[in-house]
C-alpha cells in the first residue's frame, strides 16, 4: 500500500494511491500523524475510502508530517565511504538533520546563500511505526517499521566537511533540505534488502546502486540504533548514500536552475529544480 | 518572568514563577507551546492569572514541550576543548541531540546499557522564541529568543568518541539524557553573557564556570547557526559546557545511585539519581 499527501504546503490531505485511484483518508485521520503510522495503518479498510475528486495534478507532500527527529546513518556503503575519502565504518555513524528541512519530492531545494558545494545523496528512508528500544535483535527491526520512502539527504560540503570542526550536521540542515517522498510504501510491500536508487543531475546519471551495497542493512540499522537511542512513531531514519555524488571530483556541485531526479524502486520518482537563496 | 510546567510526565501545568506565587497559564494556553512562546510570552498579564492552588511538592517537568530540534553548539568554552583534547574551535561546532530525550530538571537519568561512560555537561539553553533565518548581526539576535534555560547535555563519551566514526550525537541521544529546567527565564530578564554554571556529584564540585568564557556568545551562536539553519519557536539551542567533566579524567564518570546536581545563576537548580537501565 502507498500513503501519500496531496496538496499546498500546510494544507495537505492524506491518501492512500490504489493502482490509479486516489482514496481520501481524512475519514479516518487527519493527516499522516505519528498515531495513524502507530495505530491506523495496519487497520486500514481501503474499501470504505471515498475517491478524492479531483487529484490529479495536486503537488505531493512529503509523506509523512513533521518528523520527531530526521536520524541519518552516514559512509553506509563502501564505495561512497571511498570516494569521500573514508573507510568503510565498522559501527554505524549517526548524525540528525533539523525535521524543518523535509519538504515534497519536487518542491524546489534551496542552494544556502554563498554556497558553492550544493550536494545530492539520494537514499532509502525508513519511517518508524512502533517506539523502539533496545531491539533483541534485527530480526525485531521489521515489526517496529511504518514504510518506506525516497529521500534527498541534500548536503553542502563545505559545512559538512570544512568549517564544522568534523560534525556533519552544519552541512545537513538548510532549509528544504531532505526531499521526501513522493509516498510511503508500508513495510509489507517492499524488501528494504535490494531497492535500486538513482539519481540524475540535468538527465545525466550520477547514482546507480542498490541497497544490496548497504554495509549495515535496514534491519541491523534498527537493531544497532535502538540500543542508544529510542525511535518514535514517525521518526525518519535516513539510511546513507551510495556512490556517484559531486563529494566524489567526478561531477560537478549544484547551480541554481540545475534539476536533480531520483528515483528508487517501488518508491518513486523525485525532481528538484535548484534555486538561489533569496530568489524564492 | 519565570514560566514552569508542573506536574506528572505528560500531564503539567503551564505556571508562571511570580515569587513564591504560582500562577496557572492554562486560561492563555493549555502548554508552553512554540505559539505561547512566540505569540503569548510577550502578552501576557499577571494580574489575570489566577494562582494553582496546591502547587507545593509538584514534580517540575521540562519548562517547554518537545522543542522540534534540540541544537548544540560543541567545545565551546576553550578550557572544556582542552581537557578534550581538542583545540578551541574557529567556527561552531554543532551536532543534533534527538528531542525525545528532553526530561525535567529532577527526574532520573539513565545509564545506557552497558555504558561506563556517561558523563554530565551542565550549559546554558536558549528557548528560540521567532523564526530565526540568515541573521543580519549577531545584535539581532536579542529578539529572536523566548527565554534561557539550565540543560545537563548528558553524554555517554564511548559512543560518542569511540565507537561512533566521529559524529558525537551517537553518545548524546540515549534516553533522558537532556534535563532542561526547573524553569524558563524570560530573555528580558536575564544576560545571558555572564551567567555562572556549576555542577557537582555526590555533592562534591565538578564544573564551576561563567558563560562570560564562552567562544562563541550567545548572540554569536544565533547569527552563525541562522546562516546554516532556520531555527523555529521551540527549538532548544545548547551553547556548550565548560572544563570538568570526567572526560578530562580528573573524575570518575557516572555509576547508578550518583547524584548529579546542577545550578545556573538565575535558572535554578537540577538535581539528578542516576539509574541503570532497565530499573526504573
Amino acid at each position: 500500500m502507498r500513503i501519500a499527501r496531496l496538496g499546498r504546503p500546510g494544507q495537505e490531505i492524506p491518501v492512500v494511491l490504489d493502482g490509479d485511484r486516489v482514496l481520501d483518508l481524512r475519514g479516518v485521520t487527519p493527516d499522516v500523524t505519528p498515531e495513524f503510522l502507530e495505530h491506523g495503518l495496519n487497520a486500514l479498510d481501503l474499501t470504505t475510502l471515498p475517491e478524492l475528486p479531483d487529484a490529479a495534478g495536486l503537488r505531493f507532500g512529503p509523506p509523512i508530517t513533521r518528523p520527531t527527529a530526521v536520524v541519518c546513518v552516514g559512509m553506509n556503503y563502501a564505495k561512497h565511504a571511498a570516494e569521500s575519502g573514508a573507510e568503510p565504518p565498522t559501527e554505524p555513524v549517526v548524525f540528525l538533520k533539523h525535521p524543518n528541512t523535509v519538504v515534497g519530492p519536487d518542491d524546489p531545494v534551496t542552494i544556502p546563500r554563498g554556497s558553492t558545494m550544493t550536494d545530492w545523496e539520494v537514499e532509502l528512508g525508513v519511517v518508524i511505526g512502533k517506539r523502539t528500544s533496545y531491539l533483541d535483535s534485527p530480526a525485531d527491526a521489521a515489526a517496529h517499521i511504518a514504510g518506506y520512502v525516497l529521500v534527498n539527504d541534500v548536503s553542502e560540503r563545505e559545512l559538512q566537511l570544512h568549517t564544522s570542526g568534523g560534525q556533519w550536521s552544519k552541512g545537513k540542515c538548510a532549509p528544504t533540505f531532505t526531499p521526501v517522498g513522493p509516498w510511503l510504501v508500508t513495510g509489507d510491500a517492499l524488501d528494504p534488502a535490494a531497492v535500486r536508487l538513482r539519481s540524475r543531475v540535468g538527465g545525466e546519471p550520477r547514482q546507480d546502486s542498490s541497497t544490496v551495497d548497504l554495509i549495515f542493512s535496514v534491519p541491523e540499522v534498527l537493531y544497532r540504533l535502538s540500543q542508544f537511542m529510542t525511535l518514535e512513531p514517525g521518526d525518519l531514519i535516513l539510511t546513507g548514500t551510495p556512490e556517484g555524488v559531486a563529494l566524489s571530483g567526478r561531477f560537478p556541485y549544484l547551480a541554481a536552475g540545475d534539476v536533480v531526479e531520483l528515483e528508487g524502486e517501488g518508491l518513486g520518482k523525485q525532481r528538484q529544480t535548484m534555486a538561489a537563496e533569496g530568489t524564492r
